[in-house]
């Protein structure tokens, strides 16, 4: 199911074939993920969502590949979404993240859960020593 | 203001003072923040809390002590947590992280809050390939 | 699957009988989504959960329905439940969102959780000038 | 700061006194607290929403109204709303809640956001046993 | 699906043995929930959630049972994750959660997420009384 | 207090400066609020930040100014973004959102914040009938 309805032929649509192409060149694999085929709907979305993915998550950027990919599972663990914990775990693991990773991964995760709970529910001071602008 | 009244001379309980006897040791020096002074309300929560933050993000583990601040930051973000992310953002300083690095951690984290609201919208279909009990 | 039982011939109370009329009568035709089936369970919390959607959602407002849908959609992805996702998407589109507006509501959403998750992260000071108090 | 005007003298509008006279009667006492004197902005805002809070957390229901605080507390940290948080905390105190309940609450809260993570990071399949269909 | 690959004859490990056998003696019942069966590929995650979990919620504590895995649903709810939603829903009803008690929480639940959407838009100040250091 | 120093004399950046001057050429005033001082500590991320929201806030597009910022503030409110609800409600209101329309959209927030809550403790099937590629 989805809200969107998948778009057939998307590469009839010269802006979604150079999007297609573009993933399938920067990922050196054939296989484009649901994503981009529903994305196809609508090409200047398809084209942004991609050019941000890729400038973030596949140029050379000072963080290696795998820790990106950790990230990123992070953040969608901690936003619920399915999808991305899936198709980021996917990637980190062929980005060479181990079962130990991922295991302390999500001990991260869980501890940090845990007191992002517990100080919301503190509402205690922020100490001075934190703030940037007096460091 | 807080929820919770911040304990007076909380180093008067043995079990307060040998956690935070525990910090300072672990974390080489003598600043305690507010974070386990309001803890010492309940001596057993605090010792569970710094049990496990301790195990996790200050024993050596597979990650580096940074990578670990960064992951940690991340989930903070995205839980709103801002005592949280005042906290481990400085901790990640201190561990190395850089200016540079920070803005690569930013731009990964809202890269991945928007294609978390992005799938979160369209509500697709999850591909096989991603399942780790096929793969 | 589910946490409550679906109710078998739920309109043999004459409380969820009323409610079921109203929907059918207020949206012009019978089909009653799951979402009202089951909170048949208990007559209170349907008649309530109705009357709250009913006076927001379909008495006009200020807010044109379509507007008012695309509303809703925002905070239903943004609080990650895939069911109010589906149904005020499917509404929106009843109520005249072409596919244009629909790419246009996921990119302000997008951008929206972007600058959230970057905010978050920098915990600045709030500009005075956003102060109602002071405006 | 805050997003709207806080409404000067708001009890000179007739509706509005309704509710503040039935907010002090409800609780038997004097003061108002801040999110109603902004509220009266709106006063049919106002009236809807403390005719739900009073409804659920003031009438005599089956839960007692300590536990409900204790559930509304608990909602309000996941959901990160600090003026919630402080509210029914000290609501909670009000009505009985002990500083080693207060504690228990933080634990359960702080356990459930870890495991509730945790599962959102597995994405494993729900056991068939868990469906009220199927009970 | 998942993220993790379910683990093939996870007593064969004797650390895995030894927790299954454990949840089985603290439930009194065989059936060992999906959640287990795949953190098993992590002896130590496995053991480290099971001692936190079985602490909080099967411990005798100041609240009974019941009361707990409603204060854990409520949590769940808000962090949208529906494992947890519906393992702790049928852990509720087993430890005598009745229907009207779940609407009760439903209703609830729904009001503290109706105000905290409320307040984290108005953004008003947080009344000095509310504060524990204060009072 | 903040994560990040506040940059110190920003414009003497040629690329911060750019922004700036295009911040103000687009907003027809001079003011520049804090978001753009913080992040000029990352000019990359300053460019970036400002053409994501210039293109999608700025430019003229199917939906009206007024209606995006009514959207954009919605999505802030599910995230609990308290800078971005404060200056998302600034913009609106300068871009002729009225009192009424506030409490109007409080109003749609609030309900949606509730019924996603019902749902995602109800976990119930989504009716097939949503599915837009069935439609």
């Amino acid at each position: 199911m989805s809200t969107i309805k998948r778009v057939e032929q998307p590469e009839h649509d010269p802006r979604v074939k150079a999007v297609f192409d573009d993933i399938r060149a920067t990922r050196g694999k054939d296989y484009i993920n649901n994503l981009w085929h529903y994305l196809a709907f609508d090409p200047a979305l398809l084209e942004e969502t991609w050019r941000d993915v890729k400038a973030v998550m596949a140029a050379p950027t000072l963080l290696d590949p795998k820790t990106k990919e950790m990230i990123y599972i992070a953040v969608s663990i901690a936003n619920a979404c399915p999808y991305c914990v899936h198709s980021h775990t996917a990637a980190a693991k062929s980005k060479g993240m181990s079962d130990a990773e991922h295991a302390e991964l999500l001990r991260i995760v869980a501890t940090a859960a845990r007191t992002n709970h517990l100080l919301n529910a503190l509402q205690i001071p922020i100490d001075e020593v934190f703030d940037a602008d007096v460091r």
